[in-house]
């Protein structure tokens, strides 16, 4: 029985998250769907980082099991053939390690949250990006949110519903930067862990946004940090700007891509 | 009476174009139905480049007289607020010289054409890009097109509804190139002129593609541009991957940008 990781892009404008639900669309639940037109089978999907409603990603990572021994390019063509009419797109299916877990195994996840900083509204971008219609500095930004940087207890950043068994993350990146694109004002947060808290990267993301509008410094934001009191956080960036953007394992695997 | 000068983004998927239609849904139709709602008045919009139906703008360019002396930010904000329910987007307004014609004194057009050349159909990019699921070349395309610069008789890549008095026609640019970023294989076609013909880019985008698959060379297009024969040029790419994406003006207006 091979194990095939598959490498898996979405919008998750239409979904609500990754994991299956009884009645609501998700990521997981159509791809499964594809598996089972396509093969027969019903196994399901483990992935690296189960996304929550909207959120979008460009290099998710999951492992499956099939009965039979496919061709990969036939795996990933006909899971593609049976997505047609949902925005999920199998970039790879590879046969790896039957020991695989594309979660267990994972070593560090990569977010980037998009900011169209702007007066106008976005038209091409509209729900990828959180529009912030005031200019915002991401110099300061970023220099406010070093103080984020390592192991922490991250409370004052965890939604109330969170169920890791600790606050205690170590966060290894988190950089920010403005990238002018003709009028495309775009900032973007690019954050590398280990694992993430519920709601940990938009309540950052959230933070850092008072930060750029000179509400808050490197100081006020490890402030924040040290009360472990989360209705201190600036307000939850909204879901459609985040996405999953890559995967490290150990050893020889990785899997990273920035679009 | 102020006349004023409007950079506009917008999303050409759900427009039959840019140009006002009786029944049919346009840019410049929602964009003067805004004017109006706003100033009470029935002004119409010039613009430096007609879209065709489905494609985009990331900077058009057009003029609009007002009766009364409105702050530009004031234009800018209130034409957003009536567009809110369409993917236009008023990037900027200012006052100009009253003489100043977007469409006639426009010396050269900026377009842009997007093809995702990977095996996986797209996600986010769905409606912006050409999929073209077999590999290309694009240093080859690159190589093809150059025969195509300077001026011409572009008869062999003009729509037979074209209305320009001539088919002669200047090309100043045809760059291809292939920007890997991470999964996202995309071949982008940049190409520049004073003014195109109708059908001109993506006609010429088309025969690009078959050089991509080896199927032709510079001297197989040149052959094609000699034969003023349309039946001969490639297959016309389609509109939604083709944007408006910056407009010069002679001598001291300039506009341009890349998204």
């Amino acid at each position: 029985m091979p194990r095939y990781k598959l490498v898996i892009e979405y919008d998750g404008a239409p979904f609500r998250g990754w994991q299956r639900q009884a009645a609501d669309p998700s990521v997981q639940g159509a791809i499964e769907a594809a598996v089972t037109r396509f093969s027969g089978e019903t196994q399901g999907l483990t992935c690296a980082g189960r996304t929550d409603s909207g959120v979008h990603a460009t290099h998710q990572v999951a492992h499956l099991d099939l009965s039979k021994d496919w061709r990969t390019d036939v795996v990933r063509d006909a899971l593609n053939a049976h997505l047609k009419r949902v925005p999920v797109s199998i970039l790879s299916a590879e046969v790896v390690d039957p020991a695989f877990n594309a979660r267990h195994w994972a070593i560090r996840r990569h977010y980037r949250y998009r900011i169209l900083d702007r007066r106008s509204p976005p038209t091409f971008t509209r729900g990828q990006v959180w529009h912030v219609p005031w200019p915002l500095d991401a110099a300061a930004m970023h220099a406010a949110g070093q103080s984020l940087l390592g192991l922490h207890d991250f409370t004052a950043f965890r939604a109330a519903e969170c169920q890791a068994n600790s606050p205690m993350r170590t966060l290894d990146r988190l950089d920010v930067t403005r990238r002018p694109m003709g009028s495309m004002e775009e900032i973007v947060v690019e954050t590398d862990a280990r694992s993430f808290l519920h709601h940990q990267v938009r309540s950052m993301v959230g933070t850092l946004m008072l930060a750029g509008g000179g509400r808050l410094d490197a100081a006020g934001v490890a402030d924040i940090l040290a009360s472990r009191d989360r209705s201190r956080c600036g307000p939850m960036a909204p879901a459609h700007g985040l996405c999953f953007v890559g995967v490290d394992y150990r050893p020889e695997i990785n899997d990273f891509a920035f679009n």
